[in-house]
């Protein structure tokens, strides 16, 4: 039969990345592959206490329908937390979402006509990707740097894209340990970020699922605590300080934004589970939170050193071959001389045993094929020895494959 | 500020009905209003049991990212209940959704370009309608018979609308119990039904969150199992027979459109909560669930019989004061004489303290405004006697403030 589906999904591409995952679940992989959270990191005892209580003691709250912008006894602690960052959204500014994912395409959905830009890190989240394109967004990638985007190439892209006829309207940032790079972005970028999208009348739209995962250095004020203006819109997850699989997260912006959005959640899914609201709830009110999360930063600088030092010391010398330190998140970033196809490669890297994650799909300019993504969080320190080893192997392998030799190792 | 929101929030509308619910909610007041299950049709202590036992014995299922298509063993007993009523969708037909309301979303968003017609019953059901013009759908109302849609209106309807230049792309229907009407479709009109689809080349979506609560008469099977074509998308939910708060469906329906629409999910939530989904399996597991939804049928038996004979008791007898005698579901639907409002007769009958939901939001050609809805699912049978007899004596009062007689009854 000849489907009239709509114009959209021409546009919507499923993750290639998720179909390449396929090939490195087999168990003798040591996988850098997904980007799951460590499982240890899940608080189990005190879940399966609070789930049992909710069900039998408060059935009418946590088995029932329940508002579409979300409990208020979860979004008043989520906005004393924002608070506690700087970030000044009370608690009917805060809408409870199905996790971070929701969040983006909600926000697409509230913002974006068809052709309208949204400007994108080169590399950046595939999620958002597809939750832009989605919406037949217009996705336009602006350089990365070590200490965020390069905003002279952000000025100059609004500028020739609102010339070539499209409105610019949101600018997608993950100030904090990027996924995928695990860049931070500077006090002073965030503040000129703000500036530019008070010049362009931009939206900002800032995604922090790593945020309080920083396990080096001091935090940074996020972009929505900079700003004076209210031109943010912050995308909040319990997806890695909690448990995936519960699906919940909060969007926080402008009152009339928050209206909107709360609409058309309503005509997208009526509301986010109660059950799990519920848990949110139990887990902020009398779980030790504070201690929770330096748990899971303790852990992850732990294996993010261990990845670092076994990168160090396994993976070819050569100025070509650089890999981001990341500050905090569940990330590093690799790049590989130009002419090296991580795609390619991992068919051999599967040979050898280990995975992770192919660059390209993070680019929405087409480029980054000598890229690759790293997660630390799952593997053991064990493992991750052992399969940066194997990597560096196979990127020896690759090395010694490339058609002619690029030079002496001085210019990258 | 002065935020460019996309065209599409234009025709996105919140719920009347929400905004008025809030005046029905004071504890005094005995509200036919809400379309809650009964709190004590929820397994509470099987839940209680096996969301403790998931929580601290699989968290690697149960609280980690799942797949977007959602959980085979889930999909999987689905896929034979369905086959049991007849329908043949095998697992890789089924993705698990946040409850039937993610479905019309993924519909809406899979097949809907602006403008596209959607056919759906005058009346029907709201989240429907939001969820089709959240994608800016032309809705067009085809009057409902009490055997289900009047289908050579259907015909005339999507031949104008054609011509108008619109593209007819889905009939929306509920074919059991429908809400709100609580009216079914006979098996010929559901024939009839895919009949027109066939010569018109159009989709039915055929959402059945009530099919399983049948408590008078003979199932007629779904018209997914009349469909010979493959040309119906079934949305299923676990809401009024497991728990609502879960947020837990399924959507099944032609190979091409499934693979669209997981695309679509991926980019709008990742996937549906793990936990959740582990708990509707264990439920299907080990739950006697043909003995649950008996014991469900059985209470909503005894509750509408009750509405039913207190309407026959307490309504002034006229026959231009009609309601329907639904076979199943949670619902009921009143028409009063033309020149009653009900929007306005809510604030009377809250002063009366009983509360229904008023007609005219889900009729989508503006008409209505004489009907209203009433759930039998919530309140018990003592609240139903004596809130219809309120709500007959609130009827008595409109009736006598009508500005004229209209005529002895001989005419409706």
């Amino acid at each position: 039969m000849d489907w009239m589906f709509a114009e959209r999904t021409t546009s919507a591409r499923r993750s290639v990345i998720r179909e390449l995952l396929k090939l490195t679940e087999r168990p003798e992989i040591i996988s850098f592959a997904g980007g799951l959270p460590d499982p240890q990191t899940f608080p189990r005892e005190f879940l399966a206490k609070v789930a049992a209580d909710e069900i039998l003691n408060n059935s009418a709250k946590s088995l029932q329908y329940t508002t579409t912008e979300g409990k208020l006894p979860l979004r008043e602690p989520l906005s004393r937390w924002f608070a506690q960052d700087g970030m000044n959204f009370p608690p009917d500014q805060i809408v409870v979402t199905s996790a971070a994912q929701q969040g983006l395409d909600l926000v697409a959905k509230v913002f974006l006509n068809p052709g309208d830009a949204v400007f994108v890190a080169l590399p950046t989240y595939i999620g958002a990707i597809q939750a832009f394109q989605a919406f037949q967004a217009t996705l336009v990638g602006v350089p990365m740097e070590d200490d965020g985007m390069d905003l002279g190439a952000l000025r100059a892209a609004v500028r020739s894209t609102r010339k070539a006829g499209h409105t610019p309207k949101l600018v997608y940032v993950v100030p904090d340990f990027q996924n995928p790079s695990g860049h931070t972005w500077s006090r002073g970028k965030r503040l000129e970020l703000l500036e530019i999208a008070r010049e362009e009348d931009l939206l900002v739209v800032e995604d922090m699922p790593y945020r309080w995962l920083r396990f080096v250095g001091e935090p940074i004020p996020p972009v929505a605590a900079l700003d004076k203006e209210g031109r943010t819109i912050l995308l909040f997850t319990f997806s890695k300080i909690f448990a995936p699989g519960l699906r919940l997260g909060a969007l926080a912006g402008p009152k009339q934004v928050v209206e909107k959005v709360v609409t058309l959640k309503q005509a997208t899914d009526l509301c986010t589970s109660s059950l799990n609201q519920r848990l949110a709830i139990r887990f902020l009110q009398e779980y030790d939170v504070a201690g929770h999360i330096q748990f899971i930063a303790d852990l992850y600088r732990k294996k993010c050193s261990a990845m670092l030092e076994a990168l160090a010391r396994h993976m070819p010398a050569e100025e070509r071959i650089r890999w981001t330190k990341p500050e905090g998140g569940l990330f590093l970033w690799v790049e590989l001389p130009q002419g090296i196809n991580t795609e390619k490669m991992l068919y051999r890297a599967i040979e050898h045993k280990v995975a992770y994650v192919i660059g390209a799909p993070f680019f929405v300019d087409g480029s980054g094929h000598n890229t690759l993504r790293l997660s630390f969080s799952s593997a053991s320190c064990q493992d991750i020895e052992e399969g940066i080893r194997r990597l560096g192997q196979v990127v020896r392998e690759e090395l010694a494959a490339l058609p002619a030799p690029q030079g002496t190792g001085n210019k990258g």
